[in-house]
C-alpha cells in the first residue's frame, strides 16, 4: 500500500498583536485537520516595543523548530483606524514573516474578515463564535484560557480550507513560494511524535 | 602606541522602504567618523511583498555578517500618509529589526526629520543637501547614483552623533538593550582586521 505523503503538512497560524501573540499549529491528514498545538504569549509587561519584536521572532523561530511546519499563515489585517497602530502591527508581522523567511518557509496572509468567514461562514462573528466552532471543527474541549490563542488557530485553519484557491478574498498568496513548498516535501515533520504532547 | 578600543564601534545604517532599501556603514573611532560602506538594494522588480522582505532581511544579516557592526540604526517614520503604506513600512522595518535581533544587536532609530537635522542642521534639508553634507563630512567624493543610499549612510551617521544622550527629539533609543550592550562586549567584532585595534 502506498501512501500520498504529500496530503500531510503542518501549518503554523500566528496572530501577531503588540499586546498578545496567539499561535495555533494544525496537522492536516488527508483532508482531515487536526490540532497540534495552541497557545498565547503575552508581550503587554515588555515596555520596549523592540523587546516584543524580539520576542515574537524568537517565539516564531521556536515553534518552527519545535513543529517543522510546512509554511505559516498570518492573521493581518489590511486597514485599521490608525497610523501608529498600524506600523506597530506591520513591524509584528514584520518580525513574524522574518522568522518563517530565515527558516524558508512560505508565507500566507489572511484579514480577519477571511479568516471568520472560512471558520464560521460569516465574517462578522465574533471571537467567542469562532473559539467555538474551532472546537467542534478540531474536536478539542478545554476552553482556551485566551480567546488570542483561537485567533492564532483559526487563521492556520483557514489555511487548511483554502485547498485549491489561494486567491480569495480578502486572502493573500504568494505564487512565488508555490515552487518552494513542492521541493521541500520532506520538511514535513513527523507528525506522530508530536501529537502526543498537546500543549494548551 | 596604545589605543582605545572602546572609542571603536561600527554602526550600520538601514532605511527600509519598499521600493529601495538604502544601507550604509560608518565608523567611528575616537569620535571621527569614516566611510565603511554604503549601497542599495532595488527592491521594485520584485512583485511579491514578501519577497521584498526576504530580500531586505537577507541582505541586512549578509551586511551584519559581514561588517559586524556594534548596533542598527534605522529610518523609521513615525507617521505618513497613508495607512497601507505604513503596514508596508512597518514590516519592512520589522524585517530588518529582526535581522539584527537575530544576532543579537541593540537597535536604535531616528525620525527623517531627526537625521537632517543631526545631519545638515537643518529638520527641513532634501536629500541632495543631506548627501552634499556627508561627501563633506565623510570625505567621499564618489556621487552616488542612488540618493536612497545616503539616506541608510546618514542613519548610521546620525548615530555616531547621539553619543550621550539618546533620547533626543525625534529619536527613539531602548534602554532595555544598553545593558546587554554592556553585557556583550565580547559581540563587539574584533577589529583588528579592520582597523588593528581591540575592543575592551
Amino acid at each position: 500500500m502506498e501512501k500520498e505523503k504529500s496530503k500531510e503538512r503542518i501549518i503554523l497560524g500566528i496572530d501577531p498583536g503588540t499586546a498578545v501573540m496567539g499561535y495555533g499549529l494544525v496537522k492536516e491528514v488527508n483532508k482531515k485537520s487536526e490540532l497540534v498545538s495552541l497557545g498565547i504569549v503575552k508581550l503587554d509587561h515588555l515596555d520596549d516595543h523592540p523587546l516584543k519584536l524580539k520576542r515574537i521572532f524568537e517565539k516564531t523561530v521556536a515553534l518552527i523548530d519545535e513543529y517543522h511546519p510546512d509554511c505559516l499563515a498570518i492573521e493581518a489585517p489590511f486597514y485599521g483606524k490608525n497610523i501608529q497602530v498600524m506600523l506597530k502591527l506591520g513591524r509584528a508581522q514584520g518580525v513574524a514573516m522574518a522568522a518563517a523567511l530565515s527558516r524558508g518557509l512560505p508565507i500566507f496572509e489572511y484579514s480577519p474578515r477571511k479568516i471568520k468567514q472560512s471558520i464560521t461562514g460569516n465574517g462578522n462573528a465574533t471571537k467567542e463564535q469562532v473559539a467555538a466552532m474551532l472546537q467542534t471543527l478540531l474536536k478539542f474541549t478545554e476552553t482556551p484560557q485566551f480567546l488570542d490563542a483561537t485567533d492564532g488557530l483559526a487563521v492556520a485553519l483557514c489555511h487548511c480550507f483554502q485547498r485549491t484557491s489561494t486567491s480569495g478574498v480578502g486572502s493573500k498568496s504568494y505564487s512565488g513560494w508555490a515552487s518552494f513548498v513542492k521541493d521541500n516535501q520532506k520538511r514535513v515533520a513527523n507528525p506522530l511524535a508530536i501529537l502526543k504532547g498537546k500543549s494548551a
